[in-house]
C-alpha cells in the first residue's frame, strides 16, 4: 500500500491547496470558463488501454480542479448551495474513505445510528414532538418524489400491489412557485403532470377550486413550499393545514431551501405549522452548507408506513433471523438498493459549530440579503428588467469574477437570481456584485 | 482558513491511518461488533447548543471510523463491493471538496465531459457501435427504475402528462433471479408489483407464456440479468433479445454485478447479445471497485428520449438562451436535480489503472472464485446446508474475523453468499474463511 499512501497524501496536498485554499480566495477566480470543445482537448479525457504515472494523474486532478468551478468562493451565488464547510468536507471524506452503503446495521452501525440522531434532531426543531420517521436520500426532488408515493400509498395502499390501473384520477396541488420535481414524481409515478394543479396556496376558496378543478378526479395530496426556488417565498403552511385536515388531503411541505430558517429563533416563524404537515423534505446541503449531498426526508407518521410502502423484503439483505434488531436495518424504508451515509456529514459539523452557529449563520445569510436589497435600491440603472441578462452573463462566466443564475418568470423578462449563503460573503462582495453587473452590462442600455 | 486547514490536515491523517492503512490490513478486526445500545453510547451522538473542540471532533472522526466495518479488508465478502482503490478514492475526495452538482455544464464543466467520455468508453465496451445516451445514478436501484420508465414512455409518451387513468394493464417480466429493484420500481412507478412475472428466461415458449399469463395486460418491458444478485448467474442476453425483437418489448440488461466481465476478454462472452439491449444498467462500483456510489444507466437510442421521458425544463437552471451548447446540461435527463459527479471516480481509476489492469482483476477475481468453489468440495462439513448460517454469522460478527452474507433461497436453508472482489484477497484469505466457517461452527452439528 506505500505508493498507494504516497499517492494520496499527495493528492491531498493537491486537494487542500487548489479546492479549499485558492478556491475560497476571493483574489482568484471563481470559473476559468473554456469552452466544451476547448475544455476536452485541455484535459486529455481518453481512457486507454495501459495506465498511467501517478505524476500524470495528479496533473489530472489538478487540472480537474482548476476548471471546475469554485462554488465555495464568496463570489459564488448561483445555486442554492455555497461556501465551503471544513467539517463537513472531512466527514464527507471519512464516508468516501470508510466506503459503506447505509442498507442494514450490520454493515454500516456508525451511520446507521447518526442518521437516526440528525433525524430526531430535524424533527424536534420540526416540532413533532412525538417523534417520526425520516431517511437521508440522494437530493431534494427524491424526497418530494417519496412524499407523493407515501401520500399515494396511505390513501390506497393496494396501488402498490394492483397498481393504477382501473384506479380513479388521482390529483395533486402545489404552490404555484414550488419546485419543478413535485411534476417530475408525477410522471414518474405514473399520476401525469396534467394531474398537478399549481396555485397560489391555499386559494381564495380551496373548496371551489377543488370542485372546479378537479371533476371526477380524487385529490390526494399538497405540497407546500417553505422557501421557493426562485423568490425565497414562504407559503402559509398553517392555513394549507387547516384545509388539508379538513380534506384528508396529505400535506408535505417541501423546506428543501426554508428549512434553514427552523434552526433561527427570529426566522422559524416562517415555517409555522410545519409540525402539522404529514411530511417534510429539507436539504442541509443548502442554506446550513453541509456537502453536497445531504437531503433529509423527514415524516410524522410512527406505523412504518415509510417501510410498508417501500419494502421489497429481499431475502440476501432484510434477513429476519438476525442476532440484532433489524428495526436498525434501514434499507427497506428506501427505494435504493445502496444508499450513501450522507447525515454525517450535516452530524459532524453540527457537532463542532453547535446549534447556535448554525442560528448565528443563518441570521447572517439573511441580514446579508437584506442589505443587497436595500442597497440595490438605491441604485441607479438596476430598476428596470431588460433583456440583458444573459449578455452579462456570458461576459461574467469569461471573465470569471462572479457567478449568479439568471432567468425569466411569468412576463417577467430574464432577472439574476441572488443567493446569499456562504459567511464568508461580506457586504464589500455584494457591493462588488451590483458594481460588477453594472460595468459587465453598462453599454448595453 | 488556517484553523480550518489544521483540522483537514489532521483529519487528513486520521483517514489515512485508520481509514486506509489500518483498514486493509489483514491481521485487524474486520469489524468491532457493538449493539446499537452500546454503540450508541460509546459515540455520543447528542446534538447541542454549543459546539466542540477540534480535537473532540477528530476524536469523533476516528469513533467513526474505528466502529464502522472495515469494508476494503480483504476478508470482507459480505457485499457486492468491496477493496479500497485509492485513485478512486482520491477522486471521490475531489468531487466532495469541489462541490457541485451534475445539471448544467456552467456549473459542472469537468465533470460533465468525463461522464461522458466514460459513458462513451461504455457503450464501446456494450458493443453499441453508434454510441447512444447515459447518466450515472445514486445506484442501480436507480437505473432499473429508469429502464422501466423510459420503456412506458417509449410504449406511450402520453402517459408522461396524463398518467396511467384509463391505460390498460401493463406487465413486465424479470429473470426469476432478478434484482429486487425491478419489484420496486413497478410499486413506484405505478404498475404495481403484480404485473411483474418472474419467470426463467427466455421462457421454453415466450408467446404461450405471454398469452396466458397477461390476458387482457399488455407486455411491454423484459429485464434480463447478467450476473444476479445471489448466484452470478448470466440470462442468455442474445435469446431474450429475439424474443424481445419479435413483440416489440424494451429489453433493459441489469448488469449492476455482472457489467464488470465486458473488460474481459476471457468473460465478455457471458454477455453475449448485450449490445441488443435497449437499456443497461451497470456498476463501476461493484467489481471494478469504484468508490460508492458509481452507477451508470445506458441507453441505445439517440433521439433524446431519456431528456424526453424526464425533463420538466425549469427555466432557473435550464435557461435556453445561454451563450454555450446547452446540450451539454445534462440535468433534465434526471429525475434529480442535484445529482454528484460519480463518474470521476470512475474515470481517474480508469486513467491511472487502464483498461489491461481492470481486466487482470475481473480475470483474477473470477479465478479466486472458482478456486474457493474447488476447494470447498474437497472440504469435509461443507457440503450440507443445515441450518446453522445464521449463528456462525453472529459469531463471526463478533470475533470481528471476517464478513459473509447469508441467505435462504428456495427450498434450500441459510446459507453464506462468497463474493470476491477485492485484488488483495489471497488463496490464504479464502482457505482461511473455509477454516473459520468450520471453527465458528463445529460444535453446532
Amino acid at each position: 500500500m506505500s505508493a498507494a499512501e504516497r499517492f494520496i497524501h499527495e493528492a491531498m496536498e493537491v486537494i487542500i491547496d487548489e479546492a479549499v485554499k485558492k478556491a475560497t480566495d476571493v483574489q482568484e477566480k471563481v470559473c476559468e470558463w473554456q469552452s466544451p470543445e476547448k475544455l476536452r482537448e485541455l484535459l486529455d479525457l481518453e481512457l486507454k488501454d495501459g495506465g498511467e504515472s501517478d505524476s500524470k494523474i495528479l496533473q489530472h486532478c489538478k487540472n480537474a480542479i482548476r476548471y471546475s468551478v469554485k462554488t465555495s468562493h464568496p463570489r459564488f451565488f448561483n445555486q442554492l448551495f455555497a461556501g465551503l464547510e471544513p467539517y463537513s468536507m472531512v466527514a464527507s471524506f471519512i464516508t468516501e474513505a470508510v466506503k459503506t452503503s447505509l442498507y442494514t446495521y450490520e454493515v454500516a452501525p456508525v451511520f446507521t445510528l447518526m442518521e437516526d440522531a440528525v433525524l430526531k434532531k430535524m424533527m424536534e426543531l420540526i416540532g413533532w414532538d412525538e417523534g417520526g420517521d425520516g431517511i437521508f436520500n440522494p437530493g431534494g426532488s427524491m424526497s418530494n418524489m417519496y412524499a407523493v408515493n407515501l401520500a399515494r400509498y396511505r390513501f390506497c395502499p393496494d396501488i402498490k400491489e394492483v397498481g393504477l390501473y382501473n384506479a380513479p384520477r388521482l390529483v395533486m396541488f402545489t404552490s404555484q412557485e414550488g419546485h419543478y420535481s413535485i411534476s417530475k414524481a408525477a410522471a414518474l409515478l405514473g399520476l401525469g403532470t396534467k394531474n398537478v394543479y399549481a396555485s397560489i396556496l391555499p386559494p381564495a376558496d380551496m373548496l371551489l377550486s377543488l370542485s372546479i378543478l378537479v371533476q371526477g378526479a380524487v385529490p390526494f395530496f399538497v405540497n407546500a413550499t417553505a422557501g421557493t426556488t426562485v423568490f425565497g417565498a414562504f407559503d402559509p403552511v398553517d392555513e394549507i393545514a387547516d384545509i388539508c385536515e379538513r380534506h384528508s388531503l396529505w400535506l408535505h411541505v417541501d423546506a428543501c431551501w426554508g428549512g434553514a430558517a427552523l434552526v433561527s429563533n427570529q426566522h422559524k416563524h416562517l415555517l409555522k405549522g410545519i409540525h402539522r404537515a404529514d411530511s417534510v423534505a429539507w436539504n442541509p446541503h443548502k442554506m446550513l452548507m453541509a456537502c453536497l449531498q445531504c437531503s433529509a426526508f423527514l415524516i410524522k407518521d410512527k406505523t412504518s408506513l415509510l417501510q410498508r410502502c417501500h419494502s421489497a423484503k429481499a431475502s440476501y439483505l432484510f434477513q429476519q433471523d438476525k442476532f440484532y434488531d433489524v428495526s436498525y436495518d434501514t434499507g427497506d424504508k428506501s427505494v435504493q438498493c445502496s444508499r450513501k451515509p450522507d447525515a454525517f456529514k450535516f452530524w459532524l459539523m453540527w457537532k463542532a459549530l453547535g446549534s447556535s452557529e448554525l442560528e448565528r449563520r443563518v441570521d447572517r445569510a439573511l441580514a446579508m440579503a437584506r442589505y443587497l436589497a436595500q442597497t440595490f435600491k438605491k441604485r441607479e440603472g438596476f430598476h428596470l428588467l431588460m433583456e440583458v441578462a444573459p449578455v452579462i452573463k456570458e461576459r461574467m462566466m469569461k471573465t470569471g469574477s462572479m457567478m449568479i443564475g439568471y432567468q425569466t418568470h411569468g412576463d417577467k423578462p430574464n432577472f439574476f437570481r441572488m443567493v446569499v449563503i456562504n459567511p464568508q460573503v461580506s457586504k464589500q462582495d455584494l457591493d462588488f456584485v451590483l458594481d460588477e453587473i453594472h460595468s459587465l452590462g453598462k453599454d448595453l442600455r
